[in-house]
């Protein structure tokens, strides 16, 4: 496709959205939206919003994990409906969709993908989705939402990147970090699901400028524990984490 | 799982639920449900009609394929989730879900899958999804939504149905049918899909009736030009059509 040179960022002023302004900036013509801008939940105002825009990273969402239905509707179920229809009727060439890990988080929980005393499983991008959350639920709607746009309404390309775990102090999660978490496997097995920022940054980049019209990927450090496969992103995306968390 | 004894329909009045009805009748305790009686964006209707209920099978939707997004998003998206979370509320036990083909109909639309001078290639149930439709996307939704349901909270028991092509005079789809329709995929490749009405009756009970926690399977008879496999179906409920469509 043609590589975009003006790119809108819903979820502006989120961490991965401040770190992407601020990778983008100076390369691309970069339009940052807060809510206060263009809420995803108004289709008018993002109709203004992607107006000469060729390019949207989609990141606005609730973001935490264990949020209620009533938010998960209206920011993550409706908001991506929302970004696609008005990419469609404005002419963006391409979303890039900010999905998770959390729509396969229940393999997470699943003791047959870490077997004692060797590596963990990996969970290829076309294996069944196994939402942990209605989060997650909601991020496998944006992802097949967005396969409809691309395949029968020919209307957008949709990249869905499966982000993993990234920190503010761009750190991988120590035993310290990890504790904060109740559940088990989430303390056990998490880490392996580490995304540094630096990695966060050339995925998302990749995702802007593939010929892919099409893809679902992992994005993950090259961790030890890793359990998401890194090699969909390198076939469809070019791209390969330079990071990796080595405890 | 204990067998059902008490089992609401949602969609009663309509084709399926109908003959559900009439199929379930005497041998189970039948609960048929307009919209009148729980309109399935009505949480707490369906509070009150769920109360004393072992199993749902949740037939309401827009059954229009072409739908738009306001009805798909009232009556499927926010109605399976209610239907989910009233169940869960009530303690029914399961959820026999009415998916649809068009989680997967692009397959239909893509020539690699039919191709010339021999039968087409069968889709699995675990092939990646590829909705037609805002209908097929917020049934992929339910499906996914569901899992969540199942693993993660562990409150119920979901079975998905992607059903084919019931029709009112359960005959097989005639290309005088099928001519109606505009497209020309749909149009060839459509009468693959048939659903007897005798096998649509037989797969719904046996979904009642699995120990399955979780499953998606394709409610298909056995037709020349079938694309959607039968595997699971057999191997997951015990089920394999009677009928088919030999032309």
């Amino acid at each position: 496709m043609t590589q975009p040179r003006t790119i809108a960022i819903t979820g502006a002023g989120g961490l991965i959205g401040d770190l992407l302004e601020e990778h983008l900036a100076g390369r691309y013509d970069v339009r940052p939206l807060t809510r206060d801008d263009a809420d995803v939940t108004d289709l008018d105002a993002l109709l203004t919003a992607f107006d000469g825009v060729d390019a949207v990273v989609h990141l606005a969402a609730t973001s935490d994990v264990e949020s209620p239905w009533e938010p998960v509707l209206a920011a993550n179920v409706i908001g991506v409906y929302n970004v696609y229809e008005a990419a469609r009727r404005t002419g963006v060439g391409r979303v890039v969709f900010a999905s998770s890990n959390h729509a396969v988080g229940m393999y997470q929980w699943d003791d047959a993908y870490f077997p004692d005393g060797e590596g963990p499983k990996i969970v290829p991008a076309d294996a069944p989705v196994r939402p942990d959350s209605l989060y997650g639920a909601s991020k496998v709607w944006g992802e097949a939402l967005g396969r409809y746009y691309v395949e029968r309404l020919e209307a957008l390309s949709v990249i869905c990147l499966r982000i993993g775990w990234v920190t503010e102090h761009d750190e991988p999660p120590t035993p310290l970090h990890a504790a904060r978490k109740e559940i088990q496997h989430v303390r056990d097995r998490g880490p392996g699901m580490w995304l540094s920022q630096r990695d966060c940054m050339t995925l998302l980049e990749a995702a802007l400028r593939t010929d892919e019209r099409y893809a679902i990927v992992y994005g993950v450090s090259d961790n030890t524990g890793r359990w998401l496969s890194l090699e969909e992103g390198e076939r469809l995306l070019g791209w390969r984490p330079q990071d990796g968390h080595r405890p």
